[in-house]
């Protein structure tokens, strides 16, 4: 199946799998991943499926001390005749190269690293699940791992792939949740590291979300870091408005994540004839759309929820509801249009869907319970 | 010796020590290394001392993926009759928990780990070189264990403690470098991570330090995120200027590091009866002091270098030459000063040394030409 060579070394030990609706997301793991080395007179080498387990290294490589790490996620799903679907994943691959350049970090072959993707879950293919809501989460992620405590690029780094099974992120569908506006931290700045997917950006985040949180929030909306004015995005997923019938998100200035979710609803919308306006757009402006009653609909956009209607918003201690709390009518066609198309139910006029090979058998039924 | 328990196994091979003076700044280790683990229901536990190996981590480890990681750097120098002195190591370890706490990361008991530190210290003290310029650089880190890839803090964390003997770090002492002053990268953002030594802060810089160096520059300095006006911090380091007699720093409003050099140096200043002025200082106003003959001094200031003159400033195509390319009076003293306190040559008013024990033997004649 590989057009590229690659070493595939087994186990014999494969892990019982869990029951497909009861998996926290991001802890468990499946029995094989992929590796790969960089160093500067080899370039990229010695790509290889092993046997999913601890990594070594020494206590002075540069990951630990600096933060030279990028890191992608997207999933596999399955659909109902048995097929494995992934959505866009050439956009992951391309993303992580942006974020390596940001992060001087050498670039993989796009093509190449899909194809490695394609090789380790056709070996893990019984372990996509299949109920309504679950995948496969891919998380591909290059470390930096010279021993060296001098302040600069990493001269060796070693990409892997994990993955892992992981169960409906909103048990019983979607619900609008209530999101803090920041006014404390700021995630990033124009200039900063923001638009990559490289580690330092979520850490930073944590204070701000646990503040939040004990607030009875569910997550943070963040500002800009300049002005402290503009909306940039919620938590890690980006931000969508309906105000008046326009649709708007932040533009890419630079600070903002390029979500793949937030492009492929920007051109499903656009395929609507309900084209979405990328603009700057103030705090002030969505409390006003509130005031003035021209705010009809709030949603975040990512890999992991796909859509996450956002019922009430608050800032300055000033609480907004949003839709009367309930999920909005484009909150609920993108979702439903953008959730059948990955799962192969709705037809893929746009060419979003990969599939993962034509002759797989169904591995569904091979899940415990 | 210690206060506190913890348990020691040593190595029975130990390592060949390098030439004093050609190791390669943070690229050879000790024998030994310390560690400790932590978990929510024990807290910070299994202090220990083991022999320097590679540590193995789950490939889904939280600090591959988010970067929830904090660090210092300290020094232990040698004296000429052999005793081995460090500098304010307990602002070292005050300062670790006030970057953890914006990490969200759990303290550490600061005394505690200052006391595992000096065991550790003992058991390699003949790692510690003694000609001039040369010291035995620490750097404590904590790094956050977990294998999950849910957003937000670890469970669980591991403290390590690892050394390296480093020489000179200018070959022949200090000598003015040509600084550039960057436009189009952020450090950091009030709201951000910048006071916190945190692994994120450092690699977001090497695109812009990569770019400068191109152009025959020695490092960066940083202007604030929000108007690109004020100055922060040069490189990783504090920075000081002297106009028209006045020294000024930036003040710490929450973006730059709070460098133990640069509050040494304050306090010795104040100690000769020349203050400091904390205060933003923007860039024009640096200029405007050049264009009028005010400007006299520029230096970074940091635990590496010490002190590290700036000859010259590179801002928006417009070089500046400071004071002739040549070491300010204020630069020399102060290099001199600290330097010689810390190595134990001049007497410490200030109570900032910390000897390691007083019956040491000298180790100096133990390692290699």
């Amino acid at each position: 199946m590989s057009t590229y060579n690659v070493s595939i070394s087994t186990t014999a030990q494969k892990k019982p799998k869990p029951s497909q609706d009861q998996v926290p997301f991001g802890t468990v793991f499946t029995d094989h991943m992929f590796m790969m080395d960089y160093e500067p007179e080899q370039g990229w080498h010695d790509p290889r499926i092993v046997p999913y387990a601890p990594i070594t290294l020494d206590p002075a490589a540069m990951i630990f001390h600096y933060g030279q790490t990028v890191f992608e996620g997207l999933k596999a799903y399955r659909a109902d005749d048995g097929r494995i679907l992934l959505f866009r994943p050439e956009k992951n691959f391309q993303r992580l190269n942006q974020s390596s350049d940001r992060l001087s970090i050498p670039p993989v072959d796009e093509e190449r690293v899909l194809d490695h993707l394609m090789k380790l879950l056709d070996i893990e293919k019984d372990w996509v699940p299949s109920t309504e809501g679950t995948s496969l989460y891919i998380r591909p992620f290059i470390i930096s791992t010279e021993p060296n405590l001098a302040v600069g690029p990493s001269r060796t780094y070693t990409f892997m792939i994990i993955l892992s099974p992981v169960g409906s992120y909103f048990a019983g569908g979607i619900h609008p949740v209530t999101i803090h506006v920041e006014e404390q931290f700021t995630r990033a700045t124009k200039g900063g590291t923001g638009m990559a997917k490289t580690a330092g950006n979520y850490s930073s985040g944590y204070q701000a979300q646990a503040n939040a949180k004990k607030e009875g929030n569910a997550d943070v909306l963040w500002l800009d870091g300049v002005e402290k004015k503009y909306i940039e995005e919620v938590g890690s997923m980006n931000i969508f408005f309906k105000i008046n019938g326009e649709i708007i998100t932040p533009a890419l200035t630079g600070s903002i994540l390029k979500g793949i979710t937030r492009m492929s609803i920007i051109e499903l919308l656009k395929s609507w004839d309900m084209p979405v306006t990328e603009r700057k757009i103030s705090i002030e402006e969505v409390y006003r759309a509130f005031a003035d009653g021209t705010i009809e609909e709030v949603f975040g956009t990512g890999t992991a929820a796909i859509i996450s209607p956002v019922g009430e918003l608050n800032w300055q201690g000033r609480k907004i509801t949003i839709n009367n709390r309930e999920i909005g009518e484009i909150s609920q066609r993108l979702y439903d249009t953008i959730t059948g198309i990955q799962r192969g139910k709705l037809e893929d006029p746009f060419g979003w869907v990969v599939e993962l090979n034509e002759n797989i058998q169904s591995g569904s039924n091979l899940y415990s319970s």
